[in-house]
């Protein structure tokens, strides 16, 4: 079959970039190496299909097929960066998969009225510049090039100075004329296990938020100072990071302290300065506020306890995202009645739903039940299923 | 006063090098470039005084004053590195000590019978490589080079591709028919304070080690992976940092774990492993074992919780050092009856002790009470007299 051997030529090309030899991870952060040659590969595979590529000031790259007729645009894609050691599938499946859908509607001789548009937005993990879907927020304008530019990575390089940007004040026009979008994504947990169902679709992403915590001690002598004249903020934290996991267990939302700084960060010394930064997810608006502010209260009582000081800063907060009914509708009915998920993980395709565009997600079946980690895994039959589910689904649309 | 003068003006000198703009603190590791400039203004200090200097294959340094007449050595000196974020006199306190306690010998027409030299230890914090007073563990012969050229820095450089080391099994030689040894050293707590003294002398080391704590969860998606179903290191690391404090705070020792390393340390990642170091000190051997056990039983106890998996490693165990009593009574008469207590720190003259030198520590009050921080301080006229009472301490060496 040639949709096989082109689908699994597509993930041969793509297995190598960017891949950790020590921990069989990857990690793609964006205008890095190995993002850089994804692009590349994008941009080949476009041109091996005769499709024309626009790319936004800001990196959000579209293939395109079809006339410009003017009608109104379809778009799919998802992302190709990935967060720091996360897995293979999480962005290039919805990716491989756009290419694999475009190519069997050609075979099946599908004639668009519409455009359809194949997309990549960059960023989509925030892994390099802190900001979840930055691409896609500035592709739309949720996000301007103004704040957007300020943003530093782990190394202090301005994001202004690792791309130009936009030279006067339109922005992005790329997804002018999108009246359509549809991601395919990998699933992230463990829903289409238990349902027994290779394929899904997403009625709604949870409200999340990262919260950055910075906690401020006083450095000091690991061996000399007595433990009652300290003021450790390491203790802070800790106490901090357990209270979030058993507020999240206790309400059945998600709360996570993944990543910290600390200074100096030397085995000898008592730590000046920890900063923390706290995912969390929750099923409404409601209840991601009340998980939070109990986070922030007892690490509140707990820095008075230890003599540091906590602030708490929202990095980002998005509230939850239903998408499209009716466009959600169809594609049930179309597919033939598979399951339908909230998730709780984030995506362009929120952004896009947010903006005003009728957005629908398609996931395919994960059997780790992992992601963001080398774990993450998806069988080829599945990947199949979601490109058929997907075909189908943009048969419907380009046709319309 | 010249005497004054003299050291106000090394300390200005010093002051700027491997400072911190933000911080105030000092960064000055061994071979990077604060750390190569403290040696050349050594190597300066000492031919202003036309003193000769010996470098072993291992970058300890000292200046000799006196005729080498086959008499035994004494030693005095410090070190010049610091913590990461550390104080300005942890280390120089004793070598501007020992040059201004020269310029007094001198002075006062001291006529040595026994060659005196002026030492600078290499990566006595082990803020680089790991290992805590590497430089003079090396020239006893505590540490083989076969052993040292293997440790690597944060960047992975292996310290036998900083250095050649030696080129023969000899080693070092740089201490060969050294009978003492005095360190100066700026106070690491408030014993001074409370006993409102500017000068005292350390008796005796506490038991203290380091040890490595590898807690290996499994990567999930910060979102989408419920609380019930993750194996997250970094709750079994908080819990094991809250319970080190406690332990230490119990029983009157001392535990932090001030240094952490996370994989992939991404925000909407749980982390797959995390590394992190703990330092316990205890007043006894035993105390010290029975610290170090309770926590380890803790974090292995925590694990079975969280289903993730601790392995422990001893980077580094040093028994409690009793410095030489005979030399100590000597200093305590011969100073006026200073103060005399234990030191939770270590320090080169430890190591020296421990090889068979027998080795004497004065100490400066140090008003802030706090080390191994930018908060570290000391007053002028504390300084000066320590100046005097080493000068004192190495005239009755010197003479004998």
């Amino acid at each position: 079959m040639t949709q096989v051997a082109d689908f699994e030529q597509m993930w041969r090309d793509l297995a190598p970039v960017g891949r950790s030899a020590s921990s069989g991870g990857y990690f793609r952060q964006p205008w890095h190496a190995a993002e850089l040659e994804l692009r590349a590969w994008f941009r080949e595979a476009a041109a091996a299909r005769g499709l024309e590529v626009d790319e936004d000031p800001f990196g959000n790259l579209v293939a395109w097929w079809g006339p410009d007729t003017g009608a109104e645009k379809v778009l799919t894609g998802s992302h190709l960066d990935s967060v720091l050691d996360g897995g293979a599938y999480d962005g290039p499946l919805g990716v491989v998969s756009s290419f694999a859908a475009l190519d069997l509607l050609r075979e099946r001789g599908v004639v668009p009225t519409r455009r359809l548009g194949l997309a990549a937005f960059v960023e989509e993990e925030g892994s390099r510049f802190g900001r979840a879907c930055l691409g896609s927020r500035l592709a739309v304008g949720a996000t301007t090039w103004e704040a957007a530019r300020e943003l530093t990575d782990r190394d202090g390089v301005r994001l202004g100075d690792v791309i130009e940007g936009p030279t006067d004040d339109a922005g992005s026009t790329l997804l002018e004329g999108v009246v359509t979008y549809v991601e395919l994504h990998v699933e992230q947990g463990r829903g289409l296990i238990d349902l027994d169902a290779p394929v899904g679709v997403h009625d709604a992403i949870w409200p999340h938020g990262r919260y950055r915590y910075d906690i401020a001690g006083r450095a000091d002598h690991a061996g000399t100072t007595r433990m009652e004249d300290r003021a450790d903020p390491m203790l802070t934290y800790a106490m901090t990071a357990l209270a979030a996991n058993k507020q999240a267990r206790l309400s059945g939302q998600r709360a996570t302290f993944g990543r910290i700084d600390v200074r100096p960060n030397g085995t000898n010394a008592v730590p000046s300065h920890v900063t923390a930064w706290l995912d969390a997810r929750a099923e409404s608006d409601a209840a991601l506020a009340a998980l939070v502010a109990a986070i922030e209260k007892q690490a509140g009582d707990r820095a008075e306890r230890d003599g540091t000081r906590v602030a708490v800063t929202a990095e980002s907060v998005s509230g939850e995202v239903a998408f499209d009914a009716a466009l959600r509708d169809s594609l049930v009915q179309r597919l033939g009645g598979v399951p339908v998920l909230p998730t709780q993980a984030g995506h362009d395709a929120g952004i896009l739903q947010d903006a005003g565009i009728p957005t629908a997600m398609l996931f395919v079946r994960n059997p780790s039940g992992v992601s963001h980690s080398p774990y993450e895994s998806a069988e080829t039959a599945d990947c199949l299923a979601g490109v058929e589910a997907l075909a189908t689904t943009l048969t419907g649309l380009v046709e319309a």
